[in-house]
């Protein structure tokens, strides 16, 4: 099957939505996405605010002001100024009244009494006019809003103080395989490292979900059944890795299978890596079958797996792309998306990609070489050296 | 002063070094700098391991194979194959002695004993060698890097089960400003909510840092002096913002030199916005004087604060930068950087950048409607429209 169509169904038969909120400070809400649209309740600035130290005035009281010609204005200590006076105010103080514009203290000459104002002065110079940055009653931030620092100031600015973010998904992550052990146990000569759990869960905290293991399951029937039937009651997205090759150990669709009729809505997706990757729901839970090799299983979460829990988070960000020319051809397969690892960087202005070196989807030295992958399309047979293509950054630039 | 001539004269009072560092689980070291280098301790895999169900064979065997005259291959259990046998093995069992390729379990056809084989296999098929992904010695990760979900899977794959990580710097802020009030406090109507501090937190969480705010000052001399002094002491650097603009209220680089002579390297930096900026090192702790404006003190942050952080951590990682079309002309100032805010958006496969309505470098809906930044060098009077430029991302693509 292929990618778009695996993804469209899977996606059709869950009908994914955002999950609810909850309230948090907004000291805590960074990065987290926001559950409502914010009304701002307040003007921002709440009143008209100098932006410089300095002195308010009359803006029209500067009009023919000059080098050889000041204009004197009178200064006052009053909350309103009449024709030709000035107040000498601070940065964030307030304007008094009918004064419309600051001049900077540096451009201004003092006496006791007096200043003398040296050039014309246009009026809304140098401070920040009432609801200037946000109105009230306008949305100052949308639902859907990944926030970031300024988004925070922002609303913070207008006094809120806690603020209403989606919830984090929840992924239970369930590795499959009888020569699998996990990193805290005792290691021996012939055992496998269990490392899919640690690279999905870093995955999984990179997008804004909670990950977290059920543990190894051998590969037996009944292990799996209960694994997935317990990963799947407390998470909202199962991931299993292994046991989903066509081979002797295609257990674990075999198992989605007998615990709910046609629960399997793709197995075997024209993709490379990533092929044995089987996508199913059970009971409205969605469930991803990836590959036991690491680097294919990672690709496996990246094409399902992170849209999904985008649309969980109703936020979808696209990872940041460059446009770079490949530095060497190479070859995909007709009929399948290729996710080709290639390592970017910048040599006098422009960016190359180089594609790593593939020995195989269990080998990660391909991914820690590399910092973006292209795709490349089912209906091209490979990419041409010197081909403008687009990288999916998911390491930094060098 | 120039910018960099401040950052260079700053970082040479500095000679900033990476922090110290303390191990942690390898499950908790995403997105942590490592602080050290990992040679692997065995090879990985540790022995020839299948990457598909199949069977192990030895490829010359398999020479004139073809579909009108398979070959035909004995099925054994034994850890060793003779001249014309093969062994049924699993996703990531162990290669048999002498055999050198793994046929995949569709491609052949099956009896009790035998397997016909309908194609020559090239030596080295379908499984990973030994030492393939690391071999035993070899530095597995660098010193230095930011740890992301597949470097954590490597060394786990190795049998690593913690890692040094460079530590958390700690960064004090201060906001000083009579104006100012905290969020969570009290508001009244003349109040300017403080928002600096929680804005600055964000970024420096975005790089790995830990903030802790020592509490408002009032613009007062002792009060601040008692806060910087805290500050240094129990941070790795002090980020303060207000009272330094060339005012009244210059009060923040007045403090320092009164604390200790000639601790201000640069006040006064030739950049918009963030002109008040001032650097300081007290004791050998740098100090970051920033202006009270919300964006100028993002921007100096941005400056300042994030190469001196980065510098802390040993992990030099730039932003983000999208080439992109200028969509209309801006103005710049002779002599001065100026960071212009920017809304950058892809439309029909061109990135644009529009630059932001500058409103007041107090207004943050002009980082909140953004989601980039453009530098305008000294030397330039302005760009133009059309023109290419680089744009550093501090938010998605939109």
């Amino acid at each position: 099957m292929p990618v778009h169509e695996a993804l469209d169904t899977f996606l059709a038969r869950l009908q994914p939505r955002r999950l609810s909120g909850n309230r948090l400070p907004v000291q805590r809400a960074l990065e987290r996405i926001a559950a409502e649209n914010i009304i701002a309740t307040r003007d921002s600035p709440l009143f008209d605010r100098s932006a410089v130290d300095g002195y308010a005035l009359r803006a029209a009281d500067t009009n023919d002001a000059s080098e050889s010609e000041p204009k004197i204005l009178k200064l006052v200590t009053r909350d309103h100024l009449a024709e030709g006076e000035a107040k000498q105010i601070w940065t964030g103080s307030p304007l008094p009244k009918s004064a419309d514009a600051v001049l900077m203290l540096e451009h201004a000459k003092r006496t006791e009494r007096e200043i003398s104002v040296f050039a014309p002065l246009a009026p809304g110079a140098n401070f920040s006019r009432k609801g200037e940055d946000v109105t009230k009653g306008q949305i100052a931030l949308k639902v859907g809003t990944k926030l970031k620092p300024h988004h925070l100031g922002l609303i913070a600015g207008l006094g809120i103080r806690e603020i209403e973010v989606v919830r984090r998904p929840k992924v239970a992550i369930l590795p499959t395989g009888n020569e699998l052990v996990a990193l805290e146990n005792e290691l021996h000569s012939r055992n496998i490292i269990e490392v899919n759990s640690i690279i999905l869960s870093g995955m999984c905290a990179e997008l804004g979900a909670e990950a977290f293991s059920v543990g190894i399951a051998k590969d037996d029937e009944k292990e799996i059944e209960d694994k997935i039937l317990e990963g799947t009651r407390n998470a909202d997205l199962l991931i299993t890795t292994g046991g989903t090759s066509v081979g002797f150990h295609d257990l674990v669709p075999e198992v989605l299978e007998k615990i709910e009729n046609q629960s399997v809505v793709a197995h075997g997706i024209a993709m490379r890596p990533g092929m044995p990757t089987a996508l199913a729901v059970h009971r409205g839970k969605p469930i991803i079958a990836c590959s036991g090799n690491p680097v294919a299983a990672m690709i496996g979460f990246e094409v399902f797996g992170r849209p999904l829990l985008q649309t969980l988070l109703g936020c979808k960000e696209a990872r940041h792309t460059i446009r770079a020319r490949l530095l060497r051809r190479v070859t995909g397969v007709l009929g399948r998306r290729v996710f080709l690892r290639v390592r970017t960087y910048e040599n006098k202005g422009e960016y190359w990609a180089e594609p790593t070196r593939v020995k195989g989807s269990g080998i990660l030295t391909t991914m820690t070489s590399s910092n973006g992958y292209v795709v490349i399309p089912e209906d091209r047979e490979g990419l041409k050296e010197d081909e403008l293509v687009e990288v999916h950054m998911f390491d930094s630039l060098g």
